[in-house]
């Protein structure tokens, strides 16, 4: 987002280097306040029950009508595991426990920060949401890959059902520019 | 930070819960812009060079002239692995190369996820920044526990050194609140 006028004071501001700093930044012209912009985290998960991965489809865009992993944006004061159930929760009305982390992917073109941990769905009471207008649990046979709403999401259960043949799941980071 | 002003039209904002949403925003009162916040990374490295780690005596507030791992806010359109290196080199003129993911620590009141990484450091090349007043390699015996800068990188070392005698490490993750 362009930060064209102070949040501050409401003037305008100026893109340069301040004082001390390497980067860009929007600088009010008037109060000389400096405006931080830093990549955004979205925090998520891989519901599973008896086998089966829980998928949303999206109702609102990008991708809407595509399928996804439950996640979204962080919320201040929120930890990562907090901000998971609570996306689980909001896109398919689903409670989950969390088991561990399982992929932090650096989506370097949009300065996101994907933070995707494993998870155990603790119940079949889940469905459409304002966010989803379809919710449901596929066998790894049957999960939609051609209709995957973005790459990191695909990557990582890729991941996900290679690492479940070995019976072995670690941390791991991946980037994408 | 305060959000008074839209950073679009530059029109004051009032705080309130937009539609479909459930948290209190800063919404512009004239364009009906939206203002989100949420949290920062900020991170960091361990520099290890003969058993020996790397601190930085912060020459910046808050809790300067205190001792600190390598550690910053990570920027738009760079990897957390990225981050890790600049930082180290920003504040310590050092080069590291990144082992793998430590800690992540949620500081859930003011909204921070520290990520901490292992490093190499690969340089005896170091020393004063404008960031750091003194870096400097210490023995396990002489880190200065009692002037440790923040409570997330005094855990973070304390949790190493105890992995570090057991010769096991694995990603973990722990809150402040």
């Amino acid at each position: 987002m362009e930060i064209k006028y102070c949040v501050a004071c409401g003037a305008l501001t100026e893109l340069r280097i301040p004082e001390d700093d390497d980067h860009n930044r929007a600088v009010c012209k008037k109060c000389g306040e400096i405006h931080y912009q830093n990549p955004k985290m979205v925090v998520g998960c891989i519901p599973e029950l008896d086998g089966q991965i829980l998928l949303c489809k999206r109702n609102i865009e990008p991708q809407k009508g595509l399928w996804t992993l439950p996640a979204g944006y962080l919320e201040c004061n929120e930890t990562v595991v907090e901000g998971a159930i609570r996306e689980t929760k909001e896109e398919t009305r689903a409670d989950v426990e969390i088991i561990a982390p399982y992929r932090l992917c650096n989506i370097v073109f949009v300065s996101q920060i994907y933070f995707i941990f494993r998870a155990k769905l603790l119940t079949r009471d889940f469905g459409p949401t304002t966010e989803s207008t379809d919710v449901r649990l596929f066998d790894e046979k049957d999960i939609p890959w051609d209709n995957i709403a973005f790459i990191v999401i695909k990557k990582t259960l890729q991941d996900f059902f290679e690492d479940r043949k070995k019976g072995a799941f670690s941390f791991e980071t991946f980037d994408l520019r």
